[in-house]
């Protein structure tokens, strides 16, 4: 069979301009995922590799170039697990560590060392023990403030000027938006990256990695460091003998109270066509009574199904965000193809964009689909009918950017 | 209706000297909750109210006095769940904080708070940063120092001398024991402390507070901050239109992969005289493909259930560890009822003892039972026989402390 690796750049709301730039990042990191793979690597050495592509761009929100605290620091998530093993490792707040996702990944590793008198090995390390980990174990470590990019300082110091003039009542917009760089800096928000693969002994894993929300208060932790939240990778997953990896972006608070990755998890078991999967989302995440009062609702998820029977891998990408990054590719593929999905404004937080490709044995891309609900939950009828009017999906051809 | 509160000081191996000390301790944090309760407090301010006084006991591996990392310092995980507004605020790795849960309740309550520009507040905070909004939220905040009890700096200096001699091979011991105070420190090794009330009015609330493993490494974050991990509380759980609140204990990496807070939570809607619990922690946690070569397997629950309809509150504890402290008093009761319940020695980690208490509109306690799986899934059958040869449970009635 053929090895499958797909990341994304978050849900939120992508810059138009700046989405050539961001489809470039992540077919770099979809290639030398793939490269991983030809060269023996396992899938959890695949999605390390692409996250840590994608934590090294200043373009995205996570590792160097991350969204600042409140008060003016990069303290990051993330988190990997291995669906063969079933560990997960994890890091939540951590300042001076270049690449969270390979902190994570030595923590998930080291779970398999026993330690003297049945001492417990740790699986989420947070705050500054996360970093004197990193230290000890030869994880880069570095200056906290050499993580902080132009770009974050600039977008920092506007939001705040921003909210200032909320908080004095001159300003008129609900959300901390620039005047110049509107776009920009929403786009800022949310793009948490991850990955997920399978590997061609069907292996399955998972990574996401996030500096979290804009202005977030120190200390605080998202889904990207949470058990069952931020990243899923479950081999046999719940004894159906499907494979599933997922990863997810959004609002960290709203996908821990959902347990968001491995909601989407589960509901990728027999997803139907997507519908079991939209289905899932609308009922336990967009009308969910854990989200009371919550509106809108901000969520994403790359989710790959691997069925070892029929050795054929779904990969499914849904958000209710504007936008949602993605890149896929085999190792049977030249070139991996990126594309943003798009939900329109009026849509936002209150419906799902569900987007799927498949890959059979040996064929790189065998079907596309297009997928999303009405509105509501009565609207799930019209499920199969694409609405194009409403998403719409820009695929890496109509991109300039080499492959 | 009456108001039902319940408490716990672990699941672990405690000493049998200071049991008096436990039940005594468990009583005060259950007769003040009832104060509480009884004064108008919700079921939020009783778990909190209860939770403090553990934590504020020397005796406890929560606040003062909690177990010391490796690099001997105090740091604590802490979170709070109300079932009826399904909100959820915790705090992991925190120093210099005296009571975490007030912090994590504090985070709670501060979520229904809108902030400027849309910002979401947190649900999750660690490390430093967590302190730093304890402090600027008056929670009370102390030198980190302040927090080490006698005791727990001189179980960490005999355990790492105990670490280093096994390292050097010169001791045959598996787990880190004292050779003068092995019980004690065996106790001071899962016992985290929690509460779950139900009140009046029918609302559900559950809290959990930890100091965590001994001999953690800094930063380290257990199931006690981890959401669907440490605690559980759900009006109308899973629209079964009964309620659940959940307090869990034990090895937090352990509870973490098979979040054993809502786990519990969800096989208690339908408990059938207990069997249900049973087999879905049989199922879902010893013999669990998530916890795959790990032995022995340590967790406890303290569950309360409460049903609606009938006005019936059942206490479900259940461990898999030696012993299991716990206690429970209704609005309606005149004192408190404290005990331990034990699991012979040869059953640790394979087996679990689940204990029942139910409580009826104005009846203060109608029934008890004692259930009991077999070693394993197997043994089942034998499930409503107590197999007390096997499992013991001391009530307060044969203790000396006054009630």
């Amino acid at each position: 069979m053929s090895g499958v690796v797909a990341v994304h750049v978050g849900a939120g709301s992508h810059s138009s301009s700046l989405k050539g730039e961001y489809k470039k990042l992540m077919k770099e990191a979809c290639n030398q995922a793939i490269a991983v793979l030809l060269g023996g690597g396992s899938a959890v050495d695949a999605v390390c590799t692409a996250t840590q592509v994608l934590e090294d761009s200043p373009r995205t929100n996570a590792g160097f170039g991350s969204s600042l605290t409140a008060d003016g620091r990069v303290e990051c998530d993330a988190s990997v697990m291995d669906g063969r093993t079933l560990r997960h490792g994890a890091v939540g707040a951590v300042p001076g560590v270049r690449n969270p996702v390979l902190l994570a990944r030595q923590i998930l590793e080291a779970q398999s060392q026993p330690l003297p008198g049945g001492l417990v090995p740790p699986s989420f390390l947070a705050g500054s023990g996360a970093q004197v980990w990193a230290a000890s174990n030869n994880i880069e470590t570095c200056e906290p403030a050499e993580l902080i990019a132009e770009r974050s300082q600039r977008i920092h110091e506007e939001s705040l000027r921003n909210i200032q003039r909320l908080e004095e009542g001159g300003a008129k917009r609900r959300r901390y938006a620039l005047p110049e760089e509107e776009e920009e800096m929403q786009g800022g928000l949310l793009d948490t990256v991850g990955a997920v693969c399978v590997d061609s002994s069907g292996y399955i894993a998972s990574a996401v990695s996030s500096g979290g929300l804009l202005l977030k208060h120190t200390g605080r932790v998202g889904q990207a460091a949470v058990y069952g939240c931020g990243c899923w990778a479950e081999n046999n997953c719940d004894g159906s003998g499907v494979s599933i990896g997922v990863s997810t972006t959004g609002c960290g608070e709203h996908l821990i109270r959902t347990m968001f990755a491995r909601l989407c998890a589960r509901a990728a078991i027999s997803p139907h066509l997507g519908s079991n999967i939209i289905e899932t989302v609308t009922t336990h995440f967009l009308e969910s009574d854990f989200l009371e009062g919550v509106h809108p609702r901000m969520a994403g998820a790359l989710i790959l199904r691997h069925d070892p029977q029929g050795a054929v891998s779904d990969l499914y990408w849904l958000h209710t965000t504007r936008t949602m990054g993605v890149c896929y590719m085999t190792t049977n593929d030249r070139k991996p193809q990126a594309q943003f999905s798009e939900l329109a404004e009026d849509k936002i937080g209150i419906s799902v964009n569900l987007q799927c490709k498949s890959f059979g044995a040996g064929v790189p891309v065998t079907t596309s689909q297009e997928l999303q609900p009405g509105p509501s939950r009565v609207g799930l009828g019209g499920l199969l009918s694409g609405e194009e009017e409403h998403s719409k999906s820009e695929s890496s051809d109509d991109d300039d950017e080499p492959g």
